[in-house]
């Protein structure tokens, strides 16, 4: 039987003594758990989050605050529950997050993936490599993709990147728990490691001298994304092999940087697929 | 000269009389604008928003708000200020939005733009039908790509859907301008009277029975989306000429609405332009 826990959550925080069955790794009971606490835990809310976190073996997970009807939708899908659910009502989860969350009963706090090193990547199919893209909503919707499109890893900075938490992994819809985000110091000398194995380094950019959807490409393929507005960093756009642009149409002539990602990888991945 | 206005918002709206130089058409001065007051202006912040807005005749604009420089900005790119710019410090416009707003020193309050009739729009190329789609970063990034991808017209249900202002208006980075938004009260209704008009009304949907880049198309089209997590209600599929999905390769099987929204607007837009 699940234990209960109806009480909210900052009368849990603010008691002077542990509750009821608390165990020692449940430090975050004293403590709330927020992006920017670069100790607190990973906090993965709505179904697709959590449901793959719970079923990624590698993902340890603190604690799991869910409804009673999310609790039997997950027992129903054969989900691993990991540790004792605390019972919770909607209110309880809502409070922890942004008033417009979808969290759909269930609240994860986690530890945060290892990030693996550049070098544990097989060098085949596709890499995607953020420039400073600082919008989780976007750094979600292309690790969703990333996912979607089978892509082997997201390299993203240390410093001008969200963090692998909250609105970016709900919005990521699962995808941290497959694709591997490899956080490195330097851009630039990421890329030139990549292309020490063997990677095609192409820039997408609205100053790219080529059409992706002509560009000769070839894997193992790194994809390099820059940020709304800025682009790609000028160091980054002198290591890349490559510059492309995507071409369109219409009367604006660039696209959301996500939607940009998911074209580029949907033209990327025909492309290596059929060569 | 533009005028200086260094008041915090605030304090320009509780005052007991009209400021300096205030029209009778300002209404606002006295009434904030938000998305939740129906009679309220539009809020368009940010470059590109704000751009789009005053080189758009149709777009009646009630008051701009710019730092300096972005006053500055907008002479040297030969934009319309089309009204007297109020001078404000970067604080003023933040104060208006959410903290994580990028205003770029701009704001215009507006009035809505006509919302046409179905009738109007030339039975040409390819519509957007939103299925009651409610987060306005996806249907602003799904105009955004409307516009990128030269489409006709965005279709969206009078309930359910997201007001064009705000956050929406900033993710669809001035598309608003460029793409009407018609807004009907029967979401099956109007696809019946697009078929009427020679539409092919295809959908996009997880249950597809055919991929989305084999499915039969011509034009013109109406390409139907449906939320996230939701998809098309049963009685927009049942209205639907065909249902397709968007098959990729990986783990994950579905992509962010928008992102989705642009690879089928750039498949269908590629076969369309060689049909």
């Amino acid at each position: 039987m699940p234990k209960r826990e109806w009480k909210p959550d900052w009368k849990r925080r603010t008691a002077g003594k542990p509750g009821r069955g608390a165990r020692p790794q449940r430090t975050s009971l004293q403590r709330p758990g927020h992006a920017s606490d670069p100790d607190g835990p990973v906090i993965l809310y709505g179904w697709h989050p959590v449901k793959a976190a719970l079923e990624n073996p590698a993902r340890h997970i603190r604690r799991l605050l869910a409804t009673e009807n999310a609790v039997r939708r997950l027992t129903e899908d054969h989900v691993p529950l990991r540790v004792e659910p605390e019972l919770v009502r909607p209110q309880t989860i809502a409070q922890r997050l942004s008033p417009d969350a979808l969290h759909q009963g269930l609240l994860v706090e986690a530890d945060p993936l290892p990030s693996p090193e550049l070098e544990d990547i097989e060098p085949a199919g596709i890499v995607l490599v953020l420039d400073q893209i600082t919008d989780p909503h976007n750094v979600g919707a292309i690790s969703r993709s990333a996912a979607a499109f089978a892509v082997s890893a997201v390299v993203t900075t240390a410093r001008h990147s969200p963090e692998a938490t909250g609105v970016l992994a709900k919005s990521a819809s699962g995808a941290l728990e497959y694709v591997p985000l490899v956080t490195v110091q330097n851009l630039a000398r990421a890329l030139g490691a990549l292309k020490e194995r063997g990677y095609l380094v192409v820039g997408l950019d609205s100053s790219g001298e080529v059409d992706f959807a002509e560009a000769a490409i070839r894997s193992p393929l790194a994809l390099v994304l820059g940020a709304e507005g800025k682009g790609l960093r000028q160091l980054t756009l002198a290591t890349c092999d490559q510059v492309a642009r995507l071409d369109v149409p219409g009367r604006i002539k660039s696209l959301n940087v996500s939607n940009a990602a998911a074209l580029a990888l949907y033209l990327a991945s025909k492309r290596l697929a059929s060569a």
